[in-house]
């Protein structure tokens, strides 16, 4: 064989090498905290994937395990951390018991609406904060998918003062039930698949789910025909879990690919929801046209901003990176919310 | 040299050739209607292309020329319909001399709010609906990034009464100047750079500009001290255009990175400028604390409902295929308000 041959050969074998190391599959395993039919936040994540696995041609492939397959549906922060799963998809929230601060990263009651959190997570430092909060944990954490703002929940029956909630048996789990313990509710924690069954036999009186889109399929309106409005979680953010070594060992166009999934995965849940909303409240007021959409009234809603008041107050006292968390949400919120209120607000008012 | 070697070679140069034709560089071409400093609409431009080569390694190289290199805002359409640009970005309803059925694709008076409509686009049939408006032009139409709602304009004078329009001399271009014409407002179309001018000598006494983000450069708020929230734009959505042919010649891979760098620099943009919205109302404020912010009393917008609903019945009259999309959003705003009511404006009413 010449030389000219040989060189060709050689050049040739080693640009193919080099192609074929670029071509190469990235497997990552993602764990979720939901069973494979909890729409929308499962679709979220399968969304994600999806789009992950068509941008990068098939190099980026995430194998998405439901919590029905790994049975820790709230390990996923612990399986993360620890490299069991690459990636989680999963809400903050969730982690309080073990981190206080991850806490305001979901939504935080008489806080920011989808819009304004979004733009706080973006352009108002969030998104930097949740690094922060994060890094302990060794993983990094993105925004996963807004439920918009959820519903207060179902009573069996009317609220009408303070004197309405003593002792009244409700479900209503993490902070937004420590606020209901203040005004003398029995906040009680049940099982998901027990809800139905003890809100039917008067185990409760009243239970907080998430919304329409989630809540129709609980059958809670057949029992309960009184709808509060929301005002515990008028945001919540599901979130995006990855391990720091497993992003961090990524090409620079997988990385990027990620950071584009995860977030438009997140602003696609928001709409989806938006939408699953609207039709499912369709359906429920067509088959059960005495539901009634309730607000709780401004003694109950003050009672209630002063016990969240003094509770953020305790929470932060000796906790300077939480203090700056939520302050940075308090000062975003007091610039955003008079924006909101000319916009959105005043138009709604005018277009009922 | 040997079989062996020569088999090694070949098969060596066709997989090198093969790779090489999946790393060639499609260059696209996109005009907007935008000049390089108009954030945030030029910055949805911009980030999309910025995008599409992040995600695609570079293979998706896409130039933006702004309105002050091609000299020709509001030839876009003509311009990606006939091939000499590929792409533009852009909005909807400046087309609706061309061709009335545009209008609807960008806001509505009385219509859809930043929401609501991306889920009337994306799960409502609105996205189907616009390729259905803009097949004809051979061209594809995307969702480009909505301004939120944009207000009413700038007032020296307040407006109490009906009376107090007739005769008034406003700038508002397009389908909401004909719904205030009909009311006796004198409408003229002004240049953008003629506007601060005009109205400070009189010459007009109102006019419509976007919101806080983009009135703050035009110092409006300066010399005209009502400003109106909005009613004829709840939800601005700019627009993507693709010559059909230049988008179907693309690779698979690339057409996805394309859909989802446009669909993700729109949701962007709405985060963007709302936050922008924010920060420029706020220093507005500040600056000049004498601004009020004022609502259109129930009899002027009672009035501005019926001759929207004139100028609709006229319009859709002969025109199936408008009407059509029209009922579309119309059937889909009965729906979805619903939604909106009872957790967006019920949560902001109880949180200002």
């Amino acid at each position: 064989m010449g030389n000219f041959l040989k060189t060709v050969l050689f050049i040739s074998l080693i640009f193919t090498t080099s192609l074929v190391a670029k071509e190469k599959v990235y497997k990552l395993k993602m764990a979720t905290t939901w069973g494979p039919t909890l729409s929308p936040l499962i679709d979220a994540a399968n969304n994600m994937a999806a789009m992950a696995k068509a941008l990068s041609n098939g190099r980026l492939d995430i194998r998405v395990d439901t919590a029905n397959k790994h049975k820790s549906p709230l390990g996923v922060l612990d399986m993360v951390k620890g490299g069991q799963y690459d990636m989680g998809h999963t809400a903050s929230y969730y982690w309080k018991g073990k981190d206080i601060n991850t806490l305001p990263f979901t939504s935080m009651p008489f806080g920011l609406t989808a819009p304004e959190q979004y733009a706080w997570f973006y352009h108002g430092g969030g998104l930097e904060l949740m690094q922060k909060v994060y890094a302990k944990h060794h993983v990094y954490s993105f925004p996963g998918g807004s439920t918009g703002v959820q519903m207060g929940g179902w009573f069996r029956k009317e609220i009408k003062t303070l004197d309405d909630l003593k002792g009244l048996k409700m479900r209503i789990p993490g902070f937004a039930g420590e606020i209901m313990a203040k005004l003398g509710v029995q906040v009680t924690n049940i099982a998901p698949g027990e809800l139905f069954n003890s809100l039917e036999t008067n185990a409760i009186d009243a239970l907080e789910w998430v919304g329409p889109s989630m809540d129709i399929k609980m059958g809670f309106h057949k029992i309960a025909p009184y709808y509060y409005t929301g005002w515990h979680e008028p945001a919540s953010e599901m979130q995006f879990l990855i391990n720091r070594k497993a992003f961090d060992k990524l090409p620079k166009d997988l990385q990027e690919i990620l950071r584009v999934s995860m977030r438009l995965a997140a602003y696609d849940m928001y709409i989806q929801n938006y939408d699953m909303n609207a039709t499912a409240w369709q359906e429920m007021k067509k088959e059960y046209p005495n539901i009634k959409v309730k607000t709780l009234s401004k003694p109950i809603m003050d009672a209630m901003k002063k016990a969240n008041q003094e509770l953020i107050e305790q929470m932060t006292a000796n906790n300077p990176l939480l203090k700056e968390v939520l302050d940075s949400q308090h000062a975003y919120l007091k610039k955003v919310r008079e924006w909101s209120k000319m916009s959105d607000y005043l138009y709604l008012k005018d277009n009922q």
